[in-house]
Parts: structure tokens; sequence; C-alpha cells
């Protein structure tokens, strides 16, 4: 999230503050996400997080389309809480083999990902509806959906993981 | 979320070290919530943060419970991705002064905390299923239901906060 000094007074800073941090964690995700899809081995689970890839580098665009209807330049913030959860994704993908036990781990790491976004464009949402900017908030609104529809598509595919995870730690 | 080397054959050691993960989580959560209920100003929004520091005390509580009934230590793991929404928090409350602007900074975190929380527990509940302890799935429902709610209830208490954050900006 957004971290604000004593020049922050307004609600409208606060806003494109969020929008800087969101900026980050998209290209994070971006970068994190092509390593986890080769770890996956489940192919509905490949295939799932192979989508919200190139979902993910719309949400880069939308939010380069939202800083140019607020006039402000697309910087990017650093994201502390996206990198926290990024940084345990990569040490299980270094420390463990692709398995179904990967597997189920990589699911409850990209929901964990999923869910910081929901917040966090939940969060600005809120914020362009709250500053009067109805067609900022549309479009803020379109990525929240896609990463809600993600996050339920991770638990669909989970249990399908989670079946085969069980069998794979009975079978030891 | 758990970090697991080639040693996590099985989905009930995934499933502890994700618990191990959580208990970390919860803990962080208890030293980090007071300073934030300090820095707040709007009583509703201190009320509902007071409120969920006690929750999450019980969190705690039914975390021990749940590694008692499988006979596991409870035992912490450094969760990296909680540290890192926490950090941001940190970095908000030393760097700004207490408005209805840093109001509406701590409801944005605090929703990543939930959100976080809420995937992490939904990964263990769905563990637990998957492994035939629907006792323990019980349990980490209950804690999960809690999020949720928390979750909701920052919502509607953000609705009020942006409120006066968006008067306190034109005010200027």
């Amino acid at each position: 999230m957004a971290i604000f000094g004593p020049k922050v007074a307004s609600l409208q800073e606060l806003f494109v503050q969020e929008l800087e941090d969101l900026y980050d964690a998209e290209h994070q995700i971006v970068k994190a996400l092509p390593k986890v899809i080769d770890a996956a081995s489940a192919p509905a689970l490949k295939a799932a997080l192979a989508m919200h890839l190139e979902q993910t580098h719309n949400h880069v665009r939308r939010l380069e389309q939202v800083f140019n209807r607020l006039g402000a330049p697309a910087r990017e913030k650093r994201c502390d809480g996206m990198a926290g959860i990024l940084k345990e994704v990569e040490k299980t993908l270094r420390e463990g083999q692709s398995s179904p036990i990967m597997d189920a781990a990589i699911i409850g790491a990209a929901q964990r990902v999923e869910h910081y976004e929901i917040a966090a464009y939940g969060t600005v949402r809120a914020f362009a509806e709250r500053l009067g900017r109805s067609d900022v908030a549309r479009v803020l609104e379109e990525t929240l959906n896609e990463e809600k529809a993600a996050d339920a598509k991770l638990t669909e595919v989970a249990r399908q993981i989670n079946s085969q995870a069980t069998v794979a730690g009975l079978r030891r």
C-alpha cells in the first residue's frame, strides 16, 4: 500500500499513491508468474495461471489508462506487501520439486496474491467513487472483478489438486 | 505462506507448515494492531480495530487448539507476506499524522491484512477437509468467518471515513 508523509494532505494524493503502489505490484506479478507457471504440474493449474498472466498485462494497461485520465504520470512506488508475498513464492519454487504438493502450495500462494489485489482494488475503487470519478471507478472495478474470478477459479482448481496431493501423500 | 523443501512430502506436512505460518502472522498482527489503533482518529475505526485485536487473540488460541488436535507442537514459522504488509503499515504510521486521510490509509492497510488471512485460512480449511479432519476444518472456518466479517465491517467504516477525508482534502 501507499506510504505517505506529511505532504499527503488530500484523498486525491493518497489515491494516486495507492495507484502507484498497485502499478508496482502488478509489475512484480508479471515478473514472477512465468516461473510459477513453469513450476506447476497440473495442466488445469498451469492454464489458470497462464490466463491470469494475460489478464495481469491488461491490468497494467488499465492502470496506465487510469493515470492518463487523472492527468498523473504512470509511476511505480515500491509495494512491500506484494514483495513479501512473492518472496515466499520464490523460496517455495527454489526449495521444492514439481508435484501435487507443490501445486497445492502454489495455489495457496496465488490466492494470497489475488486477495492482496482484491483488497487493494477495492480500496482504490472506493476512493475513486468518493472523489466523484465514477469513470475511473468503473475501470478499476473491471480489474477487481477479474481478480475475484481468478481467486474463484483457483479454489475450483484446488479441489482437484488437493485430491491428488492427498493421494501422493498416502502413497509415500 | 509455508516454505517447504524436499522434506515436505505430504499434504499433512504442508498443512502443518501453513498453520505455523499463520501462527506467526497472527502474532505479528497482535503486536502491530495497538499502534494502529493509537494512530486512528475516527471512533468507529478505533472500535472496529480494537474489536479485531480481541478476536486476533482468540485466533491465536484457536490455532493452538488446532495444533493440539493434530498432535503437533505450536511453532511459528516466519510469515514474509504478513511482514511485508505490516512493514507498509508501520511506515505509514511513522510518516503521517492522525487525520481522516490517515484513517483512509489505515483502512486500506487493514483490509490487506484481512484479505491475506482470508486467503490463508481458506487454504488451511481446504487442506483440513481434504485430509478428513472436518473437526479441525470447523475450527479454522470460525476464524475465516470472523476475518470476512472484519473486512466487511472495515468497508462499512470506510464509507464514513472516506467521506470525511474528501471534505478534509477540499478544505485545504
